[in-house]
Parts: structure tokens; sequence; C-alpha cells
């Protein structure tokens, strides 16, 4: 995906979302308030996950969960992975 | 804990825990065969650790599960990490 492109769309999710990395991916943290919501969150999303055969990175501690997404086969970053990540986002914004 | 005691204890591990980090933490990769036994494993982790109130640094990826234990109050490794570590493996093993 361009530059441009990715500038645009991800105005769409939540601030938090970071570019890193080669290739590159999307990355979050989000703040919960302990191990058993943040495991909960990855959860949700685990199960999202495998709904749609597109697998992120989860990285779950203490008080936070940490998502990376990109896709293997482009090498970086499609539109699948904004899609995953406003869902990651909703997921967030239900607890 | 001292070194010559954690390595001494560490043989009642499986091989591939090894020591990292500063505070020092036990650190194992488990390769699985996918992204749902990963988060299987973590699962099983996670209810581990809220039974105990110790809690892991879990990482999930495609056919891999991260564990880190570590013990914040001491700034390092303690028994009661090698006995989650111990859990761990066991978790590992009945998969």
């Amino acid at each position: 995906m361009a530059d441009a492109e990715l500038a645009e769309l991800r105005t769409e999710l939540h601030a938090d979302w970071s570019v890193e990395g080669e290739p590159r991916r999307l990355r979050r943290d989000i703040r919960v308030r302990d191990f058993q919501t943040a495991f909960t969150l990855a959860t949700r999303v685990a199960l999202y996950a495998e709904s749609v055969g597109h697998h992120p990175d989860l990285h779950v501690t203490w008080g936070r969960l940490g998502v990376e997404i990109w896709t293997h086969k482009a090498r970086g970053i499609t539109h699948s992975d904004l899609v995953f990540a406003a869902h990651v986002d909703a997921a967030a914004d239900g607890l």
C-alpha cells in the first residue's frame, strides 16, 4: 500500500496505531486495568483472527495488550490489516 | 536467587528455557503447529497465572508462544518463577 493511502486510511483508526518495522506493520499498545482484562481482549482478537484466517502478533502483559498486524505474503500492510485494526479498536472500545 | 542455585534448578525445566534481560527473566519459545494451538497454550498459562496471582508476559504468534517469567518485586527470578515455568512445561507437554 502506498504511503499516502496508508496515511489517509489510518485516520479512521485509533490514534495509538503506529507503523513500524521492516516489513512494515501496524502496531497498537492498549492499556487496560490488569492481566485478566488484557487476556480477555487478546481472546476477542484471537477469535476474530481465526474467523477471518488472518493472524496478528499478540503480546499480553499485566495491564497491556500489544497487537501487531501485517500481511506476510504482501511483506507489509494491506487493506485487510486496516480492517483488522478497526476490529481491534472496536473490541477495545467494548471492554 | 544466586546463579549456582538457579543453574541447578534450571536442570529440572525444559532445556529451551533461557535467562535473559535486566532484571533477569526466564524465557521459553514454544513451537506449535498454528495460531490456534499457540493461543490454546496461552490460555492454559493465563488461567494458571490468574489462579496463582503471578503473571507472565505472553507473546502469541502463528506457530509459537513466547513466555517470559520474573518477579517484579524481587527484580529477578525467584522460586515462584521456576514453579511457574514447570507448569508451562507441563501445559506444553499436554498439547
